[in-house]
């Protein structure tokens, strides 16, 4: 599956811009330049960045409302910071050792340091959008503090049931709050009319919802080889992700009984999870969550056609949703 | 000994202000409101602040410097929210479960959720900041991230010897970095000319390294009872404080081999933590430590002279300092 022009074209522009702000002398900065996969463990450099899906996201709309990419850069460099910040202090709270394929921060670095990292990585983002314009500060900020209040969410699901539509307002703002943030840090810097930054926050919804569900998708039926992330991880630490939480919504009887003996459980054996996949393929689990998938991207493509692209911005928006539909890490 | 004026003068207003800026509905904000004081852990309202040393000088700033001390509350408020996020990340990294007498963070809510607290601490924080005063967040913002490499440094000391230099260097950062921030931003609310910035930078300085080397002749000779802190903490956790930092300047044979395989073990007992301080004392180490306090104190009677402050307000700091040189806790 070829990579979506929005995710390429902007790479090199991205990374030079990261470098930049992670141009420290502090012990910490080759952490965070390792983290982000700028350099390796020893500090060598290296290109090992992620999809970088949020700050092509800035760049591309800044673009696409006629505003060059260049002024839009410090605000797609905060936000990418901000988001491996979380990803930094998640690896901790979930006890995880790998991400996308390489040792996480604190399995090198230790917790403490850890800790510090994101701490670390936090600010220097934020100081970066200040210093652009305290406007994109403000909507970075704000996004920040949804965006943990979704983590702390998805922390008191792991220990109750869910209901799909409290499922979807921690989604909302876990993973929702930075990919609406980054249409709407394009929006500012293009100095977007109110009904443009309103479509904008309507395709960064459905979008940051069809993104969450698929990761939700992947975390349980992805290829762990591509994903860079143990098989069954997601069920293993006990994550209400969407598949689960549907799953205890349809399940009844033995079913039932099997999904919460295994929840009810202090931690899940590898024969636990192979029994949770196993009712939640039997119930059709899988299907459902690619539908709701789906009904997001269509509601994403409808957003596209009304913000009023050009016939080839649109072309792109398109070829990423199509992208992110079939994604597989 | 009398409480003074600085620190009791402002109280209610900082009080407030923690109120407003901790007023949120996500399940964390009870987690902040208990962690700063404003409430206990079944969030009923409490008054268990602690000295709030910061915010304090920030409004004593901007009120000596003529300026209204509610023009400068934003500043205040963020300040110490930024000191409680560091203190709430602090406690997980050195594994405490005591601050101010009562349980820690993590301690009550797991060590995920306290991360998260935190991270939503410093976010809060430069909101605040923002709203009020672009200038204002970028000081804070650069403070964060010098105290956030000096906790980094503190940690990388635990595993290796540390020369007097390099202590100071690295509580100028951890600790140094937002009390002169304090002063700092009294100075930019007040909108002071350059000469009276440099000025309070002097005496944020020789203030922040006088705290902290009676914080650590405390860690190691304080009452727990009056410091709300197990006794002997600071050295069962191998801290580089400066006592210790001395100590093994000082030691020579026997004295340095009881000192250096204490520190060599993994975990120090009871027993290690005895033999450690029975060397130290020895050594000569709490009067060492004790006039270097003395001294950082009388630098900043001297800035606070330079400062052309008026007679009231010159008596008002010279009573700080005189508590600080003398406090239990």
């Amino acid at each position: 599956m070829a990579i979506p022009r929005i995710l390429t074209e902007y790479r090199a522009l991205i990374a030079s811009g990261l470098s930049r702000a992670l141009a420290g002398d502090s012990p910490l900065y080759p952490v965070l330049r390792y983290h982000v996969g700028l350099a390796d463990e020893h500090g060598t450099p290296a290109d090992r960045l992620g999809k970088l899906l949020r700050p092509s996201l800035v760049l591309f709309t800044a673009a696409a409302l006629g505003t060059d990419t260049a002024r839009a850069l410090p605000a797609a460099v905060a936000l990418e910071l901000i988001h491996n910040f979380s990803l930094i202090h998640d690896d901790i709270q979930d006890g995880d050792s790998v991400r996308r394929g390489r040792p996480t921060v604190w399995k090198l670095y230790g917790t403490a340091q850890g800790i510090n990292a994101g701490d670390l990585m936090e600010t220097i983002a934020i100081r970066e959008a200040i210093a652009a314009d305290p406007r994109l500060a403000a909507a970075l900020v704000s996004a920040t503090a949804e965006m943990i209040a979704g983590q702390a969410l998805d922390l008191t699901y792991e220990t109750r049931e869910a209901a799909v539509d409290e499922y979807l307002e921690m989604i909302d703002k876990k993973t929702g709050a930075l990919i609406r943030c980054a249409f709407d840090l394009g929006g500012i810097v293009a100095e977007a009319d109110s009904d443009t930054r309103a479509g904008l926050t309507a395709l960064g919804a459905a979008l940051g919802r069809a993104f969450q569900i698929r990761d939700d998708i992947l975390g349980i039926w992805g290829n762990d080889a591509i994903t860079g992330k143990p098989h069954g991880s997601d069920i293993r630490r006990k994550k209400k992700s969407l598949p689960v939480v549907i799953g205890l919504t349809r399940a009844t009887g033995s079913d039932r009984d099997r999904l919460l003996s295994a929840y009810n459980q202090h931690q899940l054996t590898a024969a636990d999870v192979t029994a949770v996949v196993e009712v939640l393929e039997r119930l059709g689990v899988r299907e459902a969550s690619e539908q709701m998938a789906v009904a997001y991207l269509n509601q994403a493509r409808d957003a596209v056609a009304q913000l009023g692209f050009n016939a080839d911005d649109a072309g792109r928006m398109t070829e990423l949703i199509d992208y992110l539909a079939r994604r597989q890490k």
